[in-house]
């Protein structure tokens, strides 16, 4: 029933290994643990949008463009 | 820090509303609980993405598009 195509925790490791960060960097720009960076990666666990808008802003990215990332 | 800025809720509160739908019809076509619904719209609860993909979803929208709305 999701629309989404593409995971999101995936769409997070490949813009997050672009930027050159590891979890624990971008955990540590996006005020999240290491572990929740891992869980979210993983698909463990889906983001909150404001989750989303953290990691979005610690990438300087929208958190738009990284859930339309997930639709194409 | 976050980059919204309008509040989700309100969106989907009047994407709702715009559709006619009582907050109990959203949740059903959404499959979530309508005190749920009324949660999120008044901001008590940030919505998963998952979340918002099923409300996306039963308001013939896309997710994506319902966050860029928060970034206008």
């Amino acid at each position: 029933m999701s629309q989404s195509k593409r995971p999101i925790g995936k769409i997070i490791r490949e813009l997050r290994e672009k930027s050159k960060l590891s979890q624990e960097q971008l955990g540590e720009r996006a005020g999240i643990h290491r572990t929740y960076v891992s869980q979210l990666e993983r698909g463990v666990k889906s983001p909150t949008l404001t989750i989303l808008e953290q990691i979005a802003e610690a990438l300087s990215i929208k958190a738009s463009t990284i859930v339309r990332m997930t639709e194409e």
